[in-house]
């Protein structure tokens, strides 16, 4: 429902505004989780939905809160996206992302850049500099360059715990992709709905510990990882990037909407719990609708995640089922 | 209607096969058409949808039938994918294709790749021998080297004809997107139902002329270019891929028919002359559903297209509305 506001005109109605983040489906294990490691992640999507929550109740566009809050996610090493990127089996980085505005279905993508501080910044600026989608590799990263992007160092990339981690996939599976205790299903990504009613989604990835170099998951794949659609909903998945890719599940919570005329949490719930697991995929997903309803279904252990919707005093935080 | 076919244990019913293929939806203008040409085109595609209908007959797979079906395009210099693939603006070749799978949903991709002659082998490739989906670039290309795939010299991807269009192209529009008289929606692709009601489709292009190098396009990718579900449809599209991305075109077809229960040909309509049109896009696509109809709609002046299905005596091919 729409909130009576006064004003020094009088009153006026203030649409709901919304947003949803999640900082991946590959969360440490309940058993392994400490209450510091949890206050730690807590305090970072704390943060991370705040700062989108600010750009919406300053009037910002729901593009402009899904950019400032996976860009936030991606300079926290916590979040397998930006500087806290797992490793490729080459012990290198290799950086997905992808934005999709609702109103226009514009989109911008960005996969296998590897110097690039916000992937996210990246596909943005090719979503509004030029009349391609999707870049990809050296040429993306060239196109940075051009428009002031400053690459970053290998150094910046570097965390210990990742790099421990490629260490305990290449031990235990050889080049097969990493699924060890703590999962590598690791993504960051945000959707919301403005005050104008417009949605908007964005995706970034540092993708699976151990994964082949120039292999591109379903982050940076509109329709895949990453859909808005100001008719229906917008959504950012996170997971095993394979399975989404197949069932290509953004889009369909968005076709489950306008199609069969499901509710956003129906739509969502069947796209995860259904589809997705049908196919033997593991992940989740956050979507928020036109009417600002936020859905976060996932099937894997946790799923990082945190919302905030007018009337919410403080965002929602939450890491494992309830 | 399935066929009753004699046998030497009696009758037994044969279900209905089908195969539609095409070769892009940027076709000469109809202006520039010439008998001569026309009849390279109808050949070439004749050729195609044959060899994959042989396969078809002989009881092999449909995903069998798409492979080989891309793969003789591919070789054929008129078309826009492998060996006619067109010049990026650097003057090099960077290709994509995708294979996907209906009976199991697996799918196989690649991009930007620059010395494989028949990239949807590659792709079925990925598909069948690797955990990943999607592979891009130089580490596609030491896949397929390690899976002894031999690379071929620039030279056999060069021809006069494409390379014309790339100066025409800088000529006219610096480095924007060609449109020029002859338009760029080049792509090849097939899709099939074999006698165990399985689907499958494939697709391959050399992209755009003048594209910039490291863009994906949509062939490449699932759901966009490319898809194929056992329960619905299996669909391959061509034209400008940024809408077909955006639309997330392919899937939608199998969406349309399995969310909101319409027919093929009322889906396919819908998502070219609804859909993409809505948004501005310019191509088309040819689908096959579980039963063997065949759906080949376009809003572009043509569409290199041919299909084969029981109970005709011999393909149908065409080149322009009618």
């Amino acid at each position: 429902m729409p909130c009576r506001i006064s004003s020094r005109q009088g009153f006026f109605f203030m649409k709901k505004i919304s947003i949803a983040i999640h900082g991946g489906a590959g969360t440490i294990l309940r058993s392994n989780m400490t209450q510091e490691i949890e206050q730690n992640y807590v305090r970072s999507l704390n943060d991370a939905v705040t700062s989108g929550w600010n750009v919406l109740t300053d009037g910002g566009s729901a593009l402009d809160a899904v950019t400032e809050t996976v860009r936030s996610l991606e300079d926290d090493p916590l979040f397998n996206a930006g500087r806290g990127s797992v490793f490729t089996s080459d012990a290198t980085h290799e950086m997905d992302a992808a934005v999709m505005d609702g109103l226009t279905k514009n989109a911008g993508a960005v996969s296998l850049v590897s110097k690039v501080r916000n992937p996210v910044l990246l596909a943005r600026l090719i979503m509004e500099n030029t009349d391609h989608i999707f870049l990809c590799g050296a040429a993306a990263e060239k196109f940075a360059e051009e428009h002031g992007i400053v690459p970053e160092s290998d150094e910046y990339f570097f965390t210990q715990a990742r790099f421990d981690q490629l260490q305990k996939a290449k031990s235990k599976a050889g080049i097969i992709l990493d699924h060890s205790d703590d999962k590598q299903l690791g993504t960051v990504g945000a959707v919301a709905l403005d005050s104008n009613g417009n949605l908007a989604a964005a995706t970034s990835t540092g993708g699976m510990t151990n994964k082949w170099p120039g292999r591109v998951g379903d982050s940076a794949i509109i329709g895949a990882g990453t859909y808005a659609d100001n008719d229906t909903c917008a959504v950012s998945c996170t997971g095993h990037g394979e399975y989404f890719m197949r069932a290509v599940t953004a889009y369909e919570v968005s076709a489950l909407m306008k199609l069969k005329g499901l509710s956003l949490e129906g739509s969502a719930w069947f796209a995860i719990h259904e589809s997705l697991a049908k196919l033997g995929g593991k992940g989740g997903l956050i979507a928020v609708d036109r009417l600002g309803n936020v859905a976060m279904p996932f099937n894997s252990e946790g799923m990082y995640r945190a919302c905030f919707t007018s009337g919410m005093d403080e965002p929602l935080i939450a890491i494992f089922e309830n």
